[in-house]
């Protein structure tokens, strides 16, 4: 990406082991993500360009002399950072904070491209057993950023089966959030969106309410739904100023808003009405790659689908179409098919 | 008080029963908080005036129609918020958030006076089972508030065994929060604070490392003390922009900040930094009421000392006195025998 609206397939030069520690990866799925909408919308042109993609599944081409974990042939999903496993966060299950770790792009390959040089490969990936083109790709690469990232929220905000939960955005990301949610027992899901073919999946996958309008007035109608008291859990899966404010506007006291959108702000929007309803704030990036492995049985036998978010394939040269339509709202989520 | 710095010791109308859940309470301890002098540094003038005091003890001198879980006589305790114990959030211990309750002061009689009407007394008070001139009783008239507080940040900064604590605050609050963090059974606690006298108390409660740098420096030095990483629950107990600037600086990724100081400031002053660290933010006013029970066999037991905080007595004549000395650090926390 060269700047807003500027997307461009080239050619670069081919990924290659450097570290012992390294895989290099044959990208056979990946994806574009509501993240890459902010520098798609925002960025300021760079002559150099930023490689795009962080959500990819592939097979390993090569491996270092030290990696222990996944081989040559291995179909592997990787999370949206990198970690080395062992640090203290990693031990921790924060392996977005791993010490030795670090997020796609800028030095390193993007997802979005036919091949991936992966550091830290022992702590950042994970063997799927299936073949490249099973059935259940979607889902399974859902589990690199998406799906993980909708548990993440859910958890942040301490979803548990008696509680009532709202998801602020009906992106991939929100959509992911009420699987999250009913996988973790919530009976009473109300999402916040406004777009038809959303709001349609979200009810499938488990939203019981459907809150449509913004602002101050979606703020009463959840208020409506919920004896006046508000949600105890809030999914923020936006990350702009108004959402944010309507997750506040819209937690219970003594509930919790889970965060993981990215934020557009600088500050967060309250602080005296949070306070004194003694409301907890959380979230960040997901631990992606904490979750692989809880959540995938789930996929692996049919009880989550969250790969249905997919509405679009495209090949590579395909990319700057799909950020269009995702951006214009066309399309909920783009896989990618190097 | 009737303004900034003017606080007035006045005859008022009696105290008396209105509601037939109601109690008549002659006050026999109270005390001037750390939040009362928020009002005392920046309150604009008022002709009416506004009651004081949200903590206190004292004996049921008659009861409601309807009270029956205190009788005339019982030595009681009022936490800084009145409430039902029967509404859904009293259910939940968050009584701060009572349906049908309150905080003293406004319509209410204040702490610091002879006496007060104490609404939902069934939801509000608890018999204390000693005398009321025990020696225990500075330790006792803690739990209406300051211990409850440095207890709910604690709880709020997730703290367990195995993590290392800052406290920033050498207040009252702050001191009874590194009670409550050694409570609960952390081994390091650094105190963040330059009193002297404080320091000392802290370091006899339990803190083992101080910081009495500010700002910057004050982070750069808990990071010496934590392997660079910041601590794993900040207690946030000031409440104005440096403090939880300084909080926000010192926790470490996927920590927690429990904060209880009453913001003096209108946006929480940073959202992307938390986001990437995966910081929770925390706390509010505590439900004092809540902890009553259960730190209540820890006073009587004398396993926990936190009226060691209060360092000066004064009599309803010396109240001013008493505002002026906590304004000017001169003391820690002032009793009041009226």
């Amino acid at each position: 990406m060269y700047g807003a609206g500027d997307v461009r397939v080239e050619n670069v030069p081919d990924a290659r082991l450097v570290e012992p520690t390294d895989v290099l990866l044959r990208v056979t799925r990946a994806c574009i993500c509501g993240s890459d909408l902010w520098p798609y919308t925002q960025m300021a042109h760079t002559d150099a360009g930023r490689r795009m993609g962080h959500e990819f599944i592939g097979i390993v081409e090569d491996a270092g002399a030290d990696v222990r974990t996944v081989k040559r042939g291995d179909l592997v999903v990787a999370p949206f950072a990198w970690s080395d496993g062992t640090c203290v966060f990693c031990r921790e299950g924060l392996q977005t904070s791993c010490l030795h770790g670090g997020f796609w792009g800028g030095e390193l390959d993007g997802g979005q491209g036919e091949a991936v040089r992966v550091p830290q490969a022992d702590g950042t990936l994970v063997v799927l057993p299936v073949g490249e083109d099973d059935a259940l790709m979607p889902s399974l690469l859902t589990l690199s950023d998406v799906m993980g990232t909708g548990h993440h929220a859910a958890l942040a905000a301490r979803v548990r089966p008696d509680k009532i939960v709202a998801v602020v955005g009906d992106g991939a990301v929100g959509l992911c959030g009420v699987i999250a949610a009913r996988r973790l027992g919530a009976e009473q899901v109300i999402v916040l969106g406004r777009h038809p073919d959303r709001i349609a999946l979200a009810r499938e996958f488990g939203a019981t309410d459907v809150v449509s309008e913004r602002g101050d007035e979606a703020i009463e109608r959840v208020r409506e739904l919920t004896e006046g008291l508000g949600a105890h859990s809030v999914l923020e899966c936006v990350g702009h100023d108004l959402a944010m404010t309507t997750a506040l506007g819209i937690v219970r006291a003594g509930g919790a808003v889970g965060r993981v959108g990215v934020p557009q702000h600088d500050q967060i929007p309250t602080t005296r009405a949070t306070f004194f309803s003694n409301v907890t704030i959380s979230g960040g990036p997901a631990p992606a790659r904490a979750y692989i492995e809880e959540l995938l049985p789930d996929v692996l036998e049919g009880r989550i689908e969250p790969g249905r978010v997919f509405d679009r394939v495209v090949d590579l040269d395909g990319v700057p179409d799909g950020y269009r339509e995702m951006n214009n709202r066309e399309s909920i989520k783009v896989m990618v098919t190097p």
